[in-house]
């Protein structure tokens, strides 16, 4: 069974973007070496940001230490069950305002650009990830003692794919869905 | 003189990260072929997003179109003398709502990630990607008769790299800085 499921595109992508994809499947006995963790974090690091303010810190834990089970904990109860299994968990925080309290617009933008350089750079090192929306900021606020300025936006699984089948009937179906998006018809408001 | 300018990085990056920047001196006789534009807004189409909504929209506008002088029109002053050499604009535009009025959660955070795949996937094509955060957004619905619950967040100068000083003294010194980040340690809040 193939765990790669290539973007159907009308164009072709270069591979790191058209391999890419979410899996729930991840090897619950694969670790990340610090060098992976290393590389993904300064792809994160590097991405552009609105006037280069780098409004986007981040929360790492590894599969084995105390803050996994920390942000585990924080998961919404149907993603546990397979996030559990990532090698690392990161928390993508938003920093919302300046020291002085001005508000960052594009605090948010910059950190969805900041996890996607991350996500690029996991794919170049054989990893995939899996964001997550379901879980509890305020939760995650409170185990890691945040200001009230840095809001918890996603939960990043990140790992190496295993077989759909140890997913059992609950997630392997959804598992294995062909990948589908809208149009470029219908996500292009206008083009000349 | 050299544009490529490298990160430097703590790690090494994938070659499509690594060599990524944002320039101000787009080369204003290069065109973008229809092909190279449906290829990095296919990337931006394959990106994840919380739950697949999808909450991005784009506008497209070549240089010598209509809309091109639109969304240069919606610039703040300081961004027109450079981002008018562009070969292409394009406005992100965040989805807020559902159909039924739902907010979007992550509606910014996933326009910023699928505009960091168009990006990704516009150096593979040759291109560098500039995102401009200064321009009027209301002007910008008002000119594309967008409903209230599309947000224009950014707009990105999308080309082909030329020789910095023919951008004149006022922004060549800013284009031949070194680029800088806040250390891993900065933005790294807990590490397990």
């Amino acid at each position: 069974m193939s765990t790669v499921r290539y973007a159907e595109t009308a164009h072709p992508l270069v591979d790191l973007l058209n391999e890419r994809w979410s899996p729930r499947s991840f090897d619950a006995t694969a670790e990340i070496s610090e060098a992976q963790l290393t590389a993904i974090l300064e792809a994160a690091r590097w991405a552009p940001s609105a006037a280069n303010f780098q409004p986007r810190r981040f929360i790492v834990a590894t599969r084995g230490s105390l803050a996994f089970d920390q942000v585990v904990s924080t998961l919404a109860e149907g993603n546990q069950p397979w996030a559990v299994r990532a090698s690392a968990l990161i928390v993508g925080v938003a920093v919302t305002t300046s020291p002085e309290g001005a508000a960052y617009r594009w605090a948010e933008y910059d950190l969805g650009q900041a996890i996607a350089h991350l996500t690029v750079q996991a794919h170049a090192e054989g990893l995939h990830v899996h964001q997550i929306g379901g879980f509890d900021p305020a939760m995650a606020s409170d185990l890691f003692s945040l200001d009230a300025h840095l809001v918890p936006v996603s939960v990043s699984a990140i790992g190496f794919v295993a077989d759909a089948e140890q997913l059992g009937d609950r997630f392997a179906a959804r598992e294995l869905a062909v990948r589908s998006r809208l149009t470029l018809d219908e996500i292009v408001l206008h083009r000349s």
